[in-house]
């Protein structure tokens, strides 16, 4: 491809009611307004009472002048089609807190691949309830904070970190293995924008413990899923999973090292297929366009 | 999804110079014609100056009596955008021979995958230069048709088959480990619609032998290759490719055995891919459209 | 390797208290018999207080004349170790019954392996509660066996099966998606000797309905899981897992055709390592010698 | 299993002309030396005319005081049976080297490997022909050497790494994405001792630029390939290899962000096994012990 400009890239998501021409009339309409396709995706649940859903990604020329036309253009558009929609300009780089405990694996994997341009976003900070991340989190420059949490103090803590999030102006908070359970209160200030990493393949091993649980067993798989957070503890919508082989010589121990590479692998896809809006939620699943 | 008669469901694949509007224009025709768009799949080689390539199934309906009307019109609409294309109607099932030599187990796949509801085709016949295959194939009350071939007598033979193929009207040839070459002349016939599975992953081995000489270099990786075929011997576009792993303990015959699972699995997805329209040659590439 | 006569060969499995010397003990005494040694694999579960297992493949020339002198021999040594053991001669194929419902890709898939050399078993009969597969087996020249069966008649059904495996002195029961529920009794006469293969990767979606389950989950991934039969339902020692990959686009039926893939793969490669003596149960979890 | 002190532990390899016996006297010797086996491992490459290989890892209380005794006595066993042997104390952690160019993602996998507990080594200092790991590498206070290298002043800069070498007194060196050529006078030096990873599923696009070769043939799979280094470019005992999938959208930078995740891996597996002295290299093909 030849470089475009990210100014003049733009990403439209839309879910509506399925019906006949909305592709028709999408695509008129972004072609009128100047945009060439880069990448399209659409999925319908149903062929004829269902849910349409749509992902383009396109760009145009001195977008950053046209869009506020554009936007209004469309909203007209959208109300007659009753479209649930959202542009994601990709200038605006979302703005992303990783929160940690003390295995740092998953937030290592996050920082490697951002440093090396697969993860577009600005991390704006790292909160831990633990120090271990601190020297590595600061050694790229970025801000650490932290904040002990236990349950006994989950509402004052809380409190704290959604100041913090509030005076970064997060867009998404991933939990890189972070130990602590979050209130609805918490949760529902950042709905769909919470990302998970659970240590098992869902829905085994639900809950604490689960590579104990695993070797407890037998099992000849340890997996890993990434998933947005609900207040259904390792309840909320799957956006990717994967496995690992053990065998019978591993030890707890070993499962879970083995299992860190699922971990790694799993938290990053889903992360770099939510900062590329390929993610849609519907109830407690998620469409991913590939 | 609720059941679409296979009467009413029709692909189209596009292939034209890039420009604006061309997603707009096809789905506005498609719109205007009654159409519910059930899958679109599209790829740009270049934004600039590129070639555009599209794959949109659709359903309309009683599309048997709006077909002819339906062609006429889009025939403007290429013409103008200059575009290369074809509908394919999914009550026209495609008509598949499957040549076979000595080996069966990628016949066996086919076979399986195709009366399991896998592969939507008429298997017209099986054409082999053994007798190996034939109490399977007709067991299941398939034509097999028993051609002896070796190089001396490779024009004659090919005379025979071509002879067979026009007698089935045959839309597809697989080459299901058929171990003979075939000349340009037939090859020519069937452009793009002739389809070969390696067993090895391409470009490593090729030509004969591929096991033996993976045992001499020690690969801890088979592998197995589904391309159409050209005139250049296993250099034509590939479709799929896979691995199973070997180690150390493994002799040849251990590593041919390992590498027919990986031949069966790479060979069906290859057929299924063609057989739903979903693989676009361009140069000595595949676009496939997962 | 050259040819071994599959007389000469024999496997010994051995299970005592760890301590030390045992390898000695048994390598002096197999070496004093004229054993070459093949293949052998050990594993302690603890270095101070814990089991040893052991499996050694041997050869032994005109092992079947110096068999019964070796076996009273070797009693004497198993005595002072406190061994639990056993020899397996390979040319004395254990002899396999086949249990199958409706659904034959599990049953096609051994059939298969058999016919191509990698299950080294007498498959002895195929007993099923439907017709489905009644022709493909009889095709082969093995002896299908309908009976019919629900949970009103189970003991009655069981007691004819359990006549028919004494008929046919079997050794191992596989059952290869067969859907009715065994009881205790007939269990009990088959410990550690029935192979099922589960359309989850267990402990996820233990039960009915896995597929269905899994499609309301939203999982990104379907998996199946070979085990001895036990008790428990779908609690037995775990032998051998696997997974396929699924998107928001596949329905209940996709998932079950995709997890099919799974199912065909995990169900043999169990098989094939019970037949070659391969896993040693321990408590709730398998040994896989690999 | 309970924890074994490092100085108890020991690893034997042996290769030796196969015969009968071998396994007995090894392991009768190791249990008069009062040795417990941890795991043990052997190979056979014909069973008549052949070369037997044995790893056993093993444990003696005060393995130290008793180290010169036992491989004193073992002496006179290997001159009896022509062996080819070596003892490896775990307390010996082997020294190593890792040399690497402008891309960091292998170095970076084996620091966090290493880091983590996996990698049993000790890393004596990182070498480069460029300036760009120099950070990461002291941020860890581990010595980096900046010695800038090209074929035209290949011995001197050669002169001055094999003076490095033998100051950090170095057993392996890893070629982690090094992108110099090396001699023979130094590639000798370090008989199998020198581990690189190719990115390519070797022998599938040996020398350079394979990921532009690879996009030019257009694989579906990219891989990568860790060998002991010879005076064959790329041609070297293959130790591990792996693949990850692309497909049609991906252009060469692509390839090489997603082929760096094989590397990545395959790279770590293979230091990994040769740190625990499972590799034995068998002409231009390697045996792992598992």
């Amino acid at each position: 491809m030849t470089t475009i400009a990210r100014d003049d890239q733009c990403r439209l998501l839309v879910r509506c009611p399925d019906g006949p021409g909305i592709v028709a009339a999408i695509s008129t309409f972004l072609h009128e307004n100047g945009a060439n396709i880069i990448e399209s995706n659409q999925y319908t649940t149903d062929a004829k009472t269902g849910t349409f859903f749509m992902r383009i990604e396109f760009h145009i020329t001195n977008l950053v002048e046209k869009r506020s036309t554009m936007e209004a253009d469309f909203a007209n558009l959208a109300a007659a089609k009753s479209m649930d929609y959202r542009f994601f300009y990709l200038n605006e780089l979302k703005r992303t807190a990783i929160f940690v405990s003390k295995e740092t694996h998953c937030l290592m994997e996050l920082l490697w691949e951002w440093q090396g341009g697969n993860l577009k976003t600005d991390i704006a900070c790292v909160v831990s309830n633990h120090e271990d991340a601190r020297d590595v989190v600061e050694s790229l420059g970025l801000p650490f904070h932290y904040i002990p949490a236990n349950k006994d103090i989950r509402l004052q803590v809380e409190a704290e970190q959604i100041k913090l999030m509030e005076a970064y102006d997060i867009d998404l908070i991933v939990l890189a293995r972070y130990m602590q359970i979050l209130t609805p209160n918490f949760v529902e200030r950042f709905e769909d924008r919470i990302i998970n990493i659970h240590h098992s393949f869902l829905p085994a091993f639900i809950g604490a413990r689960p590579y104990e649980r695993a070797y407890d067993r037998g099992v000849k798989l340890v997996g890993a899923t990434a998933h947005y957070v609900t207040n259904d503890l390792d309840e909320g919508p799957i956006i990717e999973q994967d496995i690992e082989r053990v065998d019978h010589r591993d030890q707890v121990a070993d499962m879970k090292k083995i299992g860190q590479k699922a971990e790694r692998r799993v938290l990053a896809r889903a992360v770099k297929w939510h900062l590329e809006d390929r993610i849609i939620v519907k109830q407690n699943k998620t469409i991913v366009f590939g």
